[in-house]
């Protein structure tokens, strides 16, 4: 809290052996609950720190469905709005969750990667496939540079294809992942962008 | 919330099998952090709701356990003074709980128990031993009278001890609950008293 | 044990929320492990009763699931086998488990269903559609007596498709399930077969 | 299963968050049905791999209150004889769970410690006291040597206290473990010991 950090909630589907990473049919009511009960514990503990909830991010494989299926998109921006109309609601750029953000009056987030490659519709390039991610530092690099200032990305199939990018996600488990995040940053702020937390 | 009910959570040890019944060795950072999530997470369906949490009572083992703790109890009260120190936390009449809000700066709730028989330190019968229920109604209905309006109760010993009713526990998954507390009532507004949601 | 039932195993995805019944992504490897965890622990119960497991019959999402799936059915037969190759593996009649059970040396059990309706290819009507339950008494009879005596069901086309009926499932958490199934059995009688426990 | 190694179930209460370290007021119903359910489980797998389960031994918090309360070691040797009356049980010697094995037909395994001082009363030193753990390697060696091949360990006070080493415990997880498990056994063969899997 005393850095100046943005804290926010990662909440996940209720699958702990799977780390939240398999998709599952859930209902949208079964969705709002879970995204209620979730960020509510994580704000209590923000609070006890004597800070604030800032933002919100669905985890894993809740997190891409939310971007295509729009009833599971609603269900989470109402979760986040009824508990909080405050928070930022993360959402990959150009998706349902976007979308339904703005529907239910939720500030959005519309985030963008560093390190993987996009597909023609927007969407990421599923991980097991060729290409998913990039791991050439300087093509990564560049491309955040593309998102952040021209908001526009090269897909798989070359097509130039726009983004917004409110949020960058660089994922911290990496080795050197934050040899990255120090690069990305002064390359961003070395063509004029700023870096902030979100709400800052 | 539009009928007017106070909203309280009521967290328990991490315990799903044994319902938050079986005592546990917790450490006191253990139960801070378990009261955190769970309260936050009540606290959001509140909001969400449209309405706001009122009240905090532990459950099962650690209601008993942060009675006679003092170690336990402050955690308890720590963590719902830094979850929202507008909180009300209850406790047992006497008990270490009520002392360690106090300390906290928490507003306590010291609660009665109308079936339960008490022992000369303020505790209640264990609920294995002999006549730990009070099963007759009438008896029952006497004993909050006392406690409320008198400030006493008589012990299993005859002795009379002390007690603060600020709230009164009333078991609602018991048969014929819905009357025994509509008779309480009863004999309480009889005798001049009001009954009120706790906050209200 | 002393009545003579055949005790099966039940076992589920890792969905305890849900009851398993909400489909999840598990690939083989992971429904292996599943099986093999969830039926040597009903194994152990069985035999620490003086008894012996009998079969196995996947519960909610995971039994409709292998009934499609031939890579989950694979893993659901080589589960069996591998923790007792003398367990029946229950499967919807005709459908994939049944075939894996088949290719994997496991005696198998193909399963009818009393009071559910079938579509052209074998497989139940889903739950939320029109006339997927069957409420009438007298039609659930007759079209357990045409599958058991007959090899075949009418579909909700009209259509009749063949089935194998070694076991039939009741559902035993319905109101009248008893008188049901006691009706099921003496029409069964009446026309000459004989209802027995799986393995006797 | 290939090199001969013997396998053994690790069953703990039922405290996913704690690791099993936690104590917990459980039944002996409920330390039976917890048995027989983790072991099952094991059992499955070892079979599932074309061995067998040859031993178990309680983890954690369950270890150390089946070796003073009587009342859940016979809880635990009844679970293991009733699931496989061919299972070694382990207990630390000299402890109730031993008494419980011998009492319960069960085979035991008495067990000894190589980096834990002793009380005068054949218990471990509780970890948070001084000199709990022996950490000079050549204290530990000789140690294990004496209790191995003289029956006697110095307690704590100076005491020679009598031990059954039947089988060894060393903890795999800390650095330096697989160096110090080959110096104790060529120590032990050096003296004329032979060390051999559990069931060899």
């Amino acid at each position: 809290m005393q850095k100046g950090v943005a804290v926010g909630a990662h909440p996940s589907l209720p699958d702990l052996q799977g780390f939240g990473r398999r998709p599952m049919h859930v209902s949208p009511e079964e969705i709002y609950d879970i995204i209620v009960y979730q960020v509510g514990a994580v704000d209590a503990f923000a609070r006890a720190c004597g800070g604030r909830l800032s933002h919100v991010k669905a985890h894993g494989a809740l997190y891409n469905m939310a971007a295509k299926d729009r009833a599971l998109a609603d269900a989470v921006a109402a979760a986040v709005r009824d508990v909080d109309k405050s928070l930022v609601l993360f959402g990959l750029s150009g998706s349902e969750l976007v979308a339904a953000a703005q529907a239910a009056g939720v500030t959005s987030a519309a985030e963008v990667f560093a390190d993987r490659s996009y597909q023609d519709d927007g969407s990421l390039t599923p991980r097991g496939r060729p290409g998913a991610m990039i791991e050439d530092v300087e093509a990564s690099i560049e491309q955040v540079r593309r998102m952040v200032l021209e908001g526009l990305v090269r897909a798989q199939s070359g097509r130039e294809i726009p983004v917004r990018a409110d949020t960058l996600c660089i994922h911290g488990d990496q080795p050197g992942a934050l040899e990255f995040a120090r690069r990305i940053r002064a390359a961003l702020e070395q063509h004029g962008a700023e870096v902030r937390a979100i709400g800052a």
